[in-house]
């Protein structure tokens, strides 16, 4: 069949399923988005993915047979060959067949892959990380996602798992994670874990910059608002990011002396902490990781922002 | 060119390169030894090996024109494809291209990995890891080397450092290892560290079990004796086997979160601690991976002993 040059791209989240039709060149051409709810169960969602997705081709002004095929990007563990999200404790999903319930729906080739995957994907195609064959994307969000790219391709391990770094344990003794560990990077280093810390600086009257800002919003003491405050030279604010920064620099230490990559991207909302994350995140390298790699590896930011999931998607349709 | 069904493979250390003739079902069918002198430079170390081939070639009743090729396993960093030992300390080796030395001896292709991710492939190959894809090796020596089996292939990462697992920080504030860093892995669970262990627990008289095996000895108190005291039911041996397992466990258990692997096998002359070493990795892993890719993974001892990293040398030849 030839090539048609389009494929839909879906970043299927929780509460948001978004569309998007994605030519050969990496450009999103049109938008579409509808609620996942995920109550409706998997047929529910899979319609709702659907429904987005032919939103998202009438936007553009194209057909079902314009496209070469649907990729979609999922929250939690995948078996990428049988198309099937193992499990998903966002959508409350357990070995649901996703891919064919969309096939069912739209009548063209569907595949999927976890959503840290699919932002990994879209950064190595056509962000930050384009041109390399070994990088390891975090993504820092509510949670800490993760994605291996090693010889070119997403390594997923024996069984799907591989690159949940946010579930690295780099402090035994460290707070409780959602996964019932304790120490795990996401349970320091997100944007949950930011703000957290942020709330304890603000109770105890140590930044009246983060107070005024998370006034100004409510009262929503957000990564957002550290992130603000540290740009605006709140040393506190600083000071959690820089924390967070070495936190990540810690397990990146470790991975850079087991892996070798040419590059760490961070993406992700809280990303936006910039150099004040990148900087201790480096100094943690240079300090922990092996000398011979440490000096190959460089640590960037993301630079698709919010699309990298939905591009990244788009390209499972043409690997 | 038909296949012959014979490889010749190269251990090379830094005092002896050990050389065999392997069949193509796994069995070494010759063997020869000479010294490694790298005193002599590039050249001689070639010239040696060349030696060694054609001993146990001349051992095995074949000639060069019965080999589809030599597979070289050597310490330090490769460049595999140009056939290049980009560095290696014990050889005083930089940029030295031993493939091409080797084969203007022998006339042969040659083909040349590091020596710990030779023992990788022997291990897959027909030993502790035959029939897995997704393997870490750890190699208990004098050092701790490593190898990383990703997808089927040895992984070197960007520059073919990857998969240098003795130098993994475990422990920032941890003892300084031969790298110049502090804490690696190296530094407190290789045969070099058990013995270190061993004899400040001897110098302080806790171990009579020790110091007398050490006696036994020429007063020579190493790893070995450690083993055989623990075995033999000593506390404080045990402790030290436990203790090394321990760290291997929590590095082990930042592994299998970011990589999901099926298979941990350990290696090397300290592996013999067996189950002293296991058990506690498995804690650990139990304790601090994520649990998902915890419940896959199996910690075993390697089986091929010391021939793993000449077999694996040899399946370079048909890879």
């Amino acid at each position: 069949m030839a090539e048609q040059g389009y494929a839909l791209g879906i970043d299927l989240g929780a509460t948001t399923v978004k569309a998007g039709v994605v030519s050969r060149a990496g450009e999103i051409v049109a938008r579409a988005e509808r609620a996942t709810e995920p109550e409706k169960g998997p047929a529910g969602v899979a319609e709702n993915i659907a429904l987005a997705g032919r939103d998202a081709l009438r936007a553009a002004g194209l057909e079902l047979s314009d496209l070469d095929g649907v990729g979609v990007g999922t929250p939690g563990i995948c078996n990428v060959d049988e198309g099937v999200v193992v499990s998903s404790g966002n959508l409350n999903f357990k070995n649901v067949p996703l891919a064919a319930l969309v096939r069912e729906r739209l009548g063209v080739p569907v595949r999927l892959e976890n959503d840290a995957n699919c932002a990994g994907l879209g950064e190595q195609w056509c962000g930050a990380a384009r041109g390399h064959d070994d990088v390891i994307l975090y993504t820092l969000g509510t949670g800490v996602g993760g994605a291996l790219i090693l010889g070119g391709r997403i390594y997923g391990g024996a069984t799907g798992w591989a690159g949940e770094l946010g579930h690295i344990c780099i402090d035994p003794d460290g707070p409780e994670c959602t996964c019932g560990l304790k120490g795990c990077l996401e349970a320091v280093a997100s944007a949950t874990a930011m703000a957290r810390a942020a709330r304890e600086v603000v109770a105890a009257g140590r930044s009246p910059a983060m107070a005024r800002l998370a006034s100004e919003q409510g009262g929503r003491l957000d990564a957002r608002v550290v992130i603000t405050a540290a740009r605006g030279g709140d040393p506190e604010a600083q000071q959690i990011l820089r924390k967070a920064g070495e936190y990540l620099g810690l397990v990146s230490a470790m991975l850079v002396s087991a892996l070798n990559p040419e590059l760490i991207v961070i993406g992700g909302g809280a990303s936006h902490g910039g150099e004040f994350l990148m900087e201790p995140m480096r100094q943690m390298i240079a300090r922990h990781a092996m000398p011979g790699p440490a000096s190959v590896v460089k640590v960037v930011q993301a630079s698709l922002g919010n699309d990298a999931g939905l591009i990244g998607a788009a390209t499972l349709v043409w690997r």
